[in-house]
């Protein structure tokens, strides 16, 4: 029934981060009104209000109520830099990562990409150290803890290696070597997607994450089922992380927001074709 | 800053469920070839293997690991009708029901959107028993249990509630007695959005609840963190759901896969307008 098919190069989406390829609004039927733009300023003030609130939220949450932070001296300690630094690298850096698109609508494309590439390589590394900051908390410890049993693992080690792997595609095929303008055509669609989806992914996690946390490590003065103030802060960290992920992608969803290409773009990408 | 300014009518986006606004797939330079269908007839397949899977998974957890099931008489027992019926009323009926508009792409609107709407009249039943297994889980036992403690508890009660106002809103606008035309065009992509966006709620809501589950609940032979076959079924049934997540998200993302009008469609709306 699979039958081998010639794939066609799919169509551009309209949930993107990026898109070389996009159809100018006015081919849309509306071009954005300086309304709409208002809006879109006021979106993703909120998105940072989130994301902000989020960040201070964990670190509360791991700097008060759970003792502060420590390295390998104290993996106990250790382990509070992990969601801390997973929700500043693959939350709130990488959600403003896929914003600058949004929001730097009218600077030169390539300024854009570099700044989203370097938002992602923080992004990368704090992810890299809240990892290695897990890690180590289960198995330096005298009696060592499993790694990777619950559903809140498989999810996050899945999102980080999609997210490497989407790192160096994107890399290699949008910025350095940069693949031919046919094939960034054809990647975009998929780059979009599965940036969204890994986002998606790492929300999850984090949630996830969050209710573990909670269940497993808050007693005073009573546990998290008995509605203790340190329950409260882990739950409102929860939907801070949902509301930021709502208004990413409600901004995503719409296509009065996309960057318009420029017109020197729109030229290059005749003379390439 | 926040100056009172002319709301203007929504675009409509490309991540939605239904979409009466829809420009013709030629207006997009392309209409969707006899492959591109190919595909997304075994990625409904594949959701539906993600979505029964999730099903099976659950009642197996459920109703083989977790004693099976009952109800007001054993409160420990009734709780387990919670996770099936969430699961079957607001992951896998609720996913089918917006795929009801990408599947039956040339039956008529008016069928579509009355299999639609059935669809969510039985995901509605579901989560209303399984909230009230929850509830009666929690209250009716000699020694009651805190009710809406936890993450989980919080973003499926947002779910759930926005989840009946969508309905509200979706039967009265677009089924009876149903809004004008202009309303309707500018309440779809609202509708699209917000169905979307509870789908996601439900899923991380999901996520949340198994992971609740299998830390307090799994503990033969081990506990969930020892990877006990029990935890290994929680953790499946979760990637289950994100799967399923995962695909109907790709389906909605791709604009060749919406619905086209049909040409007395488009007669009624230049009509109507």
């Amino acid at each position: 029934m699979a039958e081998h098919s010639e794939i066609t190069p799919p169509e551009s989406s309209n949930i993107g981060i990026e898109d070389e390829n996009q159809p100018k609004m006015e081919s849309l039927g509306k071009s954005p009104s300086s309304s709409d733009l208002k809006y879109l300023t006021w979106l993703v003030l909120l998105a940072q209000a989130f994301g902000l609130s989020a960040v201070v939220l964990v670190a509360v949450w791991m700097g008060h109520f759970q003792n502060g932070f420590s390295w390998q001296s104290n993996p106990d300690l250790e382990f509070n830099y992990h969601p801390l630094f997973m929700i500043i690298g693959m939350i709130f850096l990488y959600s403003d990562a896929i914003l600058a698109y949004r929001v730097f609508r009218n600077d030169k494309k390539i300024y854009v990409k570099l700044l989203h590439t370097g938002m992602h390589v923080c992004a990368l590394l704090f992810a890299a150290v809240g990892l290695k900051a897990v890690f180590d908390s289960h198995n330096l410890p005298a009696k060592p803890k499993p790694n990777l049993s619950t559903l809140h693992s498989w999810v996050g080690l899945i999102a980080v290696v999609l997210y490497g792997l989407q790192w160096l595609g994107g890399f290699f095929c949008f910025l350095f070597p940069k693949a031919g303008m046919a094939t960034r055509i054809m990647m975009m669609p998929h780059h979009q997607f599965w940036g969204m989806a890994i986002f998606g992914f790492s929300v999850a996690a984090a949630l996830m994450g969050i209710t573990e946390k909670a269940i497993l490590s808050i007693s005073k003065p009573v546990s998290y089922f008995g509605k203790p103030p340190e329950g409260l802060v882990a739950n409102f960290l929860g939907l801070m992380i949902l509301g930021l992920a709502t208004t990413v992608i409600y901004i995503l969803s719409r296509p009065e927001y996309k960057r318009p290409p420029s017109p020197d773009e729109e030229h290059l990408q005749l003379q390439e074709n």
